[in-house]
């Protein structure tokens, strides 16, 4: 393991980049305009979701991972507007909407980010699938959570990110 | 969303690093050894588990994602043979375990991988805590799965880490 290192706070900037990014995704996905409630930064590990998708970002001197967790009601709509057909329960195309999500909101963060000199790469999106179930990001780090609202239900955001300085 | 890219299989190296990693950790950290069965490659997204450690990794020229799943059962007696003390439920003592595990065992197979020329930076550990969830990894690339044995309980390990070229 290594030790604690120093960490510039970059959360702002960050924070900007994530939800812009999900607000055109879902835009140009799913003609869905999220509307976004207040950012905090997360105090226990309750972020909640039925289903969600996860990605990690790993740079030189960047650290960190994007979750985005969704209600059933309100990825069952997600996904019905993508498809263009009904979703009654969570099945491969959903699981595949939310991982095609994951990538492409976090693809464009770090084209975002990248014009700011923020350089990072991409792991592989994994999705969670389970009523009802926590995530807890293992770092001392903040961790910015990110509310929205849709008309057929609620989705949340988190994200750390920041830079490490050996 | 970039376009596929070709991926060259380097999956034998990879689950070495990741086989080996583990059965350290685990030896280190809790005196136990566990019982590695058959790996194979993922046709379904049915890696099941309690708790999961995920942890994504991105690198110039390589990608994927690292999961570890306990039954609950087992990841109580790895917990206890970690800090000494009795675990009955999932607490924040057993989430930063399995975040620890988590990032040591990728650590520990990092480091391994990087004396053959295989570089990669490491994300954020993220924790999901909810009984019998799945996991899918949202990539066409193989999944190879892990599944080990203790005396207490079943644990899975699944790894997708390929080379990209553009």
């Amino acid at each position: 393991m290594a030790e604690k290192t120093k960490s510039t706070p970059l959360n702002a900037v960050f924070v900007n980049a994530f939800l812009n990014a999900i607000i055109e995704i879902l835009e140009t996905m799913a003609s869905l305009t999220p509307t976004p409630g207040k950012p905090f930064i997360k105090k226990q590990d309750n972020s909640r979701g039925d289903i969600s998708g996860i990605i990690g970002m790993a740079g030189h001197r960047l650290q960190g991972a994007f979750a985005i967790s969704f209600q059933r009601r309100c990825i069952f709509d997600v996904v019905e507007r993508m498809l263009g057909e009904p979703v009654t329960r969570i099945n491969d195309d959903v699981i595949d909407c939310v991982g095609e999500i994951t990538n492409m909101v976090s693809g464009v963060a770090r084209a975002n980010l990248s014009t700011q000199g923020h350089e990072y790469g991409m792991a592989t999106p994994t999705v969670i699938c389970s009523d009802d179930h926590t995530i807890a990001q293992a770092t001392k780090e903040p961790v910015v959570v990110m509310p929205f609202t849709t008309p057929a239900g609620a989705f949340l955001v988190e994200v750390s990110l920041w830079r490490t300085e050996s």
